[in-house]
């Protein structure tokens, strides 16, 4: 099997876990998923890439899949209220308008098949069932794709015509927010698994980063969400 | 990397060779993939597990990716028409009525990473972008799912509340027949793909076995579907 380059992959990893931090400050990063990702990060041969805790999403593109030609007009990571979509399906999209949830997804680079195995193991354990390994490189070390099976595409309109009546919208908001908390509850699994897994073999030089930083593993907390969970 | 045992791969490959013109005589294995799968076989390093070209169901369940407690209440690997669906949505399901389709789902195994390495540039290049290597065991093999984003996951009905009006049931349908097409769009192009790709290596055995059914690989002609796209 290819031989992951280790210093190059571990510059990679320190440039990673600069940019974490800068996300955070910009409020780019997805707060939810802080402490999650710590997790991957404090352990020496492992970091995560981009990731998304869940999210509900309104989008107008052909179909709900389509990358190039979607535009995203309404996006949050969580519940939402029946009011914040009532107004933007009275519109006619350019293409059809889709009401997509989705659950966790995070990208996680080894430097080992034996690190993958392990954490693959942990995340179907806390549900992930649709992980896997995407790719093996020398540099960016070996990819994995965390993610479950939590999904809803649901269409509501096409251009003129109405799909999904607005008298109709409180019922499928409150399923749509169930589906968002089902990715959640997974996440939440997760955190609970890595407390009690990570790291395989410690990154001194994260934990002195994390210190340095007011943070200790102590004093990692589980995502808010997840307080009401445990 | 863990070695995988040949011999004992070797003979699950072939039971599952047998199995596949068994389930194929039952009508349990979906016809349109058939000169796909072939392409795995013929193949001395790879051979393929549960697969699916790709299809609409109806399910009452919770939420579309309930395993346990769903019932599929109606199911086609083709074009559905609109009457077929609006006999069943009139009902009042036990949990929740769901559209749901999905693109091909294939699984493949393999003796060794570099193998997997071609089969996942194979799949991505047609299309497949969420392919990737489920787990690695010495008697199974490597093995990969290859699959696409295409998807649609429409809630229909709860209980006594319909969702999604009969008379919204035309542009539905049509817009889950193109749903449905995409998906075999993309099995189109994984059939021509592995037409110039494979064997990287042949499987004598397989190939005499298929020309005792009377078939060779000039015969293989693309599923019924692609004569359309191609």
């Amino acid at each position: 099997m290819l031989r992951i380059n280790e210093s190059v992959w571990r510059r990679r990893k320190l440039e990673f876990w600069d940019r974490l931090w800068e996300d955070l400050e910009i409020g780019y990063l997805d707060e939810d998923l802080l402490p999650v990702l710590i997790y991957f990060y404090i352990d020496r041969g492992t970091h995560t890439l981009s990731s998304c805790s869940g999210r509900i999403i309104l989008a107008d593109s052909t179909f709900p899949w389509s990358r190039e030609e979607t535009s995203v007009v309404y996006k949050k990571h969580s519940p939402v209220d029946t009011s914040e979509i009532a107004g933007i399906i009275d519109k006619t999209p350019v293409r059809r308008l889709w009401l997509n949830v989705t659950g966790p997804i995070i990208h996680v680079s080894t430097t080992s098949m034996d690190i993958a195995d392990k954490i693959l193991a942990i995340a179907r354990n806390a549900g992930m069932k649709h992980s896997g390994i995407l790719s093996i490189s020398e540099n960016k070390g070996i990819i994995l794709e965390l993610t479950t099976g939590v999904k809803l595409t649901h269409l509501l309109r096409c251009k003129d015509e109405l799909i999904t009546d607005i008298s109709k919208l409180d019922k499928l908001v409150e399923v749509a927010n169930q589906v968002l908390y089902e990715g959640k509850r997974i996440l939440c699994r997760l955190f609970v698994e890595l407390r009690e897994n990570m790291p395989f073999t410690p990154d001194e030089t994260i934990i002195k980063d994390l210190r340095r930083r007011g943070l200790t593993l102590e004093k990692l907390f589980p995502p808010s969400y997840c307080r009401e969970l445990l």
